[in-house]
């Protein structure tokens, strides 16, 4: 009999639409954004430098007619980031897609996992 | 009215089983083999070196007790790979993973690409 192992599945969504794409690096930051309010601790907990976090909130921001993360002065940090309405619309979209997809491939998952070592 | 948009929802799914893990690069390769008979071909086709082809095959035969791709001589090419019984069921139960996966997720994908440019 197989000795019992951890078994785990991810999944890494993207979404092609147009010429955009939304995947695992923008909604990472953009929940990280509508839990801390902050670009800087959000930068900080992905490993990231403050630049680049930047930069995807600005790609993030132009995936849409309207900005899904403001920013505006105050906080402890003197800035603030938030995400917008919109984006904690696309957020729990793609939050919901990740733990349907997840759901569904469970079964499958645990059959394969148990043909591995 | 937003114009009309080519939308696309891609998964990358990868299994994490005790220290293994098996993900679209493996699957892809057991794939193109158990279409193509051929390591070299399956290489060709997934833009790779065949050194790096014949890696990954290493590791992939080396993720259960048995193997799931055989070398064996002949073929015009001199070798004929081909995927074994383990080999087609760990494929199928992967490739079952992601059409149930991306149908479980394609509504609010559908969603979620309509609030994009």
């Amino acid at each position: 009999m197989p000795k019992p192992k951890a078994v785990a599945i991810k999944m890494r969504i993207r979404i092609y639409a147009g010429d955009r794409m939304l995947g695992p690096g923008k909604m990472e930051l953009l929940g990280q954004i509508d839990t801390t309010g902050s670009l800087a601790e959000s930068a900080k907990r992905m490993g990231m430098s403050y630049t680049r976090a930047w930069q995807l909130m600005r790609d993030l921001n132009g995936d849409s007619d309207r900005p899904m993360v403001e920013m505006s002065r105050g906080g402890a940090s003197g800035r603030t980031a938030k995400a917008t309405p919109l984006g904690k619309k696309v957020l729990a979209l793609y939050q919901q897609m990740e733990s349907k997809s997840a759901s569904a491939a469970k079964a499958d998952g645990r059959k394969l996992a148990r043909l591995l070592k």
